[in-house]
């Protein structure tokens, strides 16, 4: 495993597993100069943090944000940010049971296969706890982008089939599940705690919007807007699939309706999602994630053991039974940490 | 632009215009001692040449491969291969009339906003052209996985609409859109020989299949074996979205569907796509990609020109009317590059 | 600065500052399996650390090792080392008088002039504090040669103009100056207590020997052997030049004196320090690199301050006259980090 | 081998053999909208190509520049430059009888045993032919830099034993051995004849200044300014050392007389070559390296063939007596292709 760097120019570097003593981000790139301080990071934690309403695991992950270096005088001094967040919750005997077997949808029999060797407490690197050193580095760039008018939002359009059907923004963060329809949220809340209540799970999707970035940025041919933002939303444990604009949609239109005509106040449509031959052209990046649902389940489920025996298997733990109210402030932090990138290399090259 | 390389140990760099005098690539961390001939690479150049078929391009694009370096007496040689490709039906005075203004759904907008000037001949860099060195470059990468016991195939599984019913994979080289059932391939045909005939285009959806890949592969946490996949897909110009396994439709499954479930035998199921955790499982990996309807119309579209003012667009030029079919050899050379750069990634960490 | 990252294959990313809560480093790339201690790691620190002698600064850094991640049982899983190292002995009080002048030798103009802003609690990220995530690095990557058979030397070949005379290797670790020579390492003693004496301080040449080496290693033709050991060297603040086997004598011999000849039993004399066309040939790499005084004397020095105002300044604090002794380990850690990224590309080319 | 790019955001990628149909260059990462033509390139290719005077081989490499992707109307596009200077005076049988045999000093052994295979026609990519595309690439680099004011010119210092002792700037161009004194000049010509004569070779010293440069550039920590440089200089074939201002001579210097004071008008010294911390100052930049004598020499040497027996060797050939004229623009372009890269990447940091 050498892939816990991401960024090119900005960049961070990520460690930690579900039961060990700490996660961090190492934070390279950083502009000089600019105010941080915990507060803001934290409250980007805060959105990602499990027990946050009824919809989300009980599990306690106090995820307090301690800056160890790069800031002096509440300032960014341009070195490299270390931020850590220790763990507080662990309960490796929570998970005795499920030692030997193989969990389904988990990387339990992936990671045996790479490596050799598991951490079986939990799902070790595999495990959701990872990303939350993504948010704490994702705020850095969040800050940055800030100064350049850049804005950058994240939400559940469904869950476990369930649509919204308008787009409220100011309703996102009043509701557990981060829909955009405060509506359909209430929908999707009684189902997520209906499955809940019969040990299953389900998914969603996810839109994010990027607003305010200028044209321009993207480096084609290999290192594409969206190549980039696609590798960064994939790389997300549960995300199986990424779209831009009309997406998939596309497939079926022709290209008279697909192209986004202009006119002297600007583009007639965003089929494109607001990026052309991977440079953003200006309007807003628009792109929705699939989300899987969460594979830790009560429903006995068939699976094999190290030794390839058959057996039955109960994930019992502290789990969602929805990750996409908590995994929105991730799949922000990741756009931001790839915009803020893309600003980065776009200067290198005019530079 | 500083993306032109693509991969980690494997890898490619690529140049060339759709205008220039060349377009060729650069292959580096080949396997010594391997046999590759110039015919072998041919093969898949022919595959993406355009003038195939009545639902392809007239233009001509000869492609005939050269391998400048990195072989010696049949074998590779551990040092970069380098392919060039001589450009051959260069015309650009055909796009005299496009000069000025910006065509709906192109890169020359965006283009122009990042660089502040542009090779208005075609799409210079942003042309379909520069696929060919990818495909060149991916035939090498096609050639160390077959020693692997590799192989990878993709195919058209929708075009305008038109959905394949069957999977016949003998069926996809014999017909003019590489559909998987041809049946359906007939309809796509007419579909698109209609759309041409009236100066529109559509798009489809395109799978891709990679069988025998060991499990084990893949970099987490960000490297992850899907992230790359995704990366490497949405860098291909007209592609707006990619998903493995069940992908979108996982968003509306319970987990107790979603789930691959095990016996001695092996998995029961593959919504996973043959990827768990950023690793491959050894199953086939599976992916779908949205192509967009081709941008080149000669339906009368709304656009500006550099200086602003509106105007009534029609690209006229030797353009596909649907890129799928050839669409499919680029995605096929892509997924090659990643699986054997991740090969080489895992054999560095174990080595 | 995004320069806080080492390595292809097998990686460290750093953080901390002289003045911080803790410096670090994340260990990417690990080989699984490998049974690693905090004790092993700790043994390296302890010869890095100030305090050992006589001849090295009395500051206190206990620089006590925890492994915060990716050490399960005992054993790496292959997932990303956290080392972290607390700070204890920080006194920024003991820097206030210098706050707004540059100290000649020190990176403190360079650095306000890259970031306009500066920590001026000592050196900040400059200082050589940062070394020590270093070594905890590199000592990772000693273990790994440990089982390939490779051994990494370095030693004291010069203080003050005084040089060893004879090579002995046992002497090395048993006298304070890390010289191969035990009665001139009694005058280099002497010579850096004088000169601690009277406020001033002296450099010396390091030599390294990495011995075990398989023939193969090294990447032409940019990321040569001798290059990337050239870089790993510079990126040491106190260091001013390498060369390697003959080095700067080769300047002045004879193409039939340089060129190491060969016959049945191998090479017949080594001026090529054992790398040729950027490729290890199997003999011992050989290689030395120039240390410069250390910067902080207190010494009277002209010098400015922040605004541009002329004035004398006397570094006081707790300073190693000569930092060869203790700049040896840090020698071999970058040796052992581009040693073993080598062995891991080398697989990946042959995977 | 994947080892055949160099920079980050400035990027060349090359390939070729001594005896291929072609060496090459891909420059990625330039500023678009600068005038570059072919005729700006030529000049540097010819300062680099045998044939110039009698202390050069007679070989002929024509190296005629020709790009062919990346400049529309004379200016940059920020897409990919090519570079291709094809190969004309191939004479594969010269090398007939040291197809077998170990060349010492040459790179034949450790290609061989890295990559178990070897093209035996000369020295393959182990040929100093491969610097061809390296000047190529830093002539962009050069050209962007005199936007900036920044200028680079080095020089022999020393060769065959023969040192420099004025510093004429106007003569380096004026002599066959681009030395910077002309006195001294005509006496290493002489040393060079002679050697040439009786079949041996010798080494030198080349000294580089890179003039012009802003104080502020360098990424500490890994990726200083100085450790870049030496890592660009050690990548070149004939280079086994390199040092910084005071260099090799900074080990036997005191602080109080190596440390570079202060006053209003700027540094007292130079002894730090330019470079404090990693990062330029403002000052000069000078570093030296040192320049092995020639490998190819008709002088008779001891070595064994591929099948372990011992031979007398003598390389017969069209070989330099002294590549110091010669690797003159080659130290050049690599300074070049660093120090824009380092503006970039600065740009980056504060963009």
């Amino acid at each position: 495993m050498a892939g816990n760097t991401f960024g090119e120019r900005f960049k961070i570097t990520t460690y930690g597993e579900s039961h060990g003593a700490s996660v961090g981000v190492i934070v390279d790139g950083v502009t000089p100069g600019v105010e941080i301080d915990e507060a803001y990071i934290q409250k980007q934690m805060d959105r990602r943090k499990p027990g946050q309403s009824s919809v989300t695991s009980p599990r306690k992950e106090y995820d307090i944000v301690h800056i160890e270096s790069g800031v002096f005088e509440g300032k960014t001094t341009g070195t490299p940010l270390f931020i850590i967040l220790h763990n507080h919750d662990m309960r490796p005997e929570a998970y005795g049971s499920i030692q030997h077997a193989f969990r389904p949808g988990h990387a339990d029999f992936t990671y045996l296969q790479k490596y050799g060797i598991r951490d079986h407490r939990g799902s070790g690197r595999a495990s959701g706890r990872e990303t939350a050193a993504r948010v704490a580095g994702g705020a850095i760039a969040r800050k940055l982008l800030e100064r350049r008018g850049v804005d950058v939002i994240a939400y559940s359009q469904e869950i476990g089939g369930i649509r919204c059907d308008t787009f409220d923004e100011t309703a996102i963060e009043q509701n557990a599940v981060r829909a955009c329809d405060p509506v359909a949220a209430k929908d999707m809340i009684r189902k997520i705690e209906h499955l809940a209540s019969i040990g299953d799970s389900c998914g969603g999707i996810v839109e994010c919007r990027v607003r305010g970035v200028m044209p321009g940025l993207g480096e084609p041919v290999f290192d594409k807007l969206d190549a980039e933002l696609a590798k960064a939303m994939l790389s997300i444990g549960a995300i199986k699939g990424i779209e831009f604009g009309a997406g998939f949609e596309a497939a079926a239109m022709l290209g008279s309706e697909h192209n986004d005509g202009m006119n002297s106040s600007g583009f007639l449509s965003n089929h494109a999602g607001g990026i052309v031959g991977g440079i953003s052209n200006g309007q807003d990046i628009v792109f929705r994630v699939s989300v899987k649902p969460t594979s830790s389940i009560s429903v006995p489920q068939q699976t094999i053991n190290v030794d390839g025996e058959e057996q039955e298997i109960q994930t019992i733990g502290r789990h969602d039974p929805c990750i996409c109210p908590r995994i929105v402030p991730v799949v922000e932090a990741m756009a931001c940490l790839v915009v803020e990138d893309m600003y980065k290399r776009q200067a290198a090259m005019l530079g």
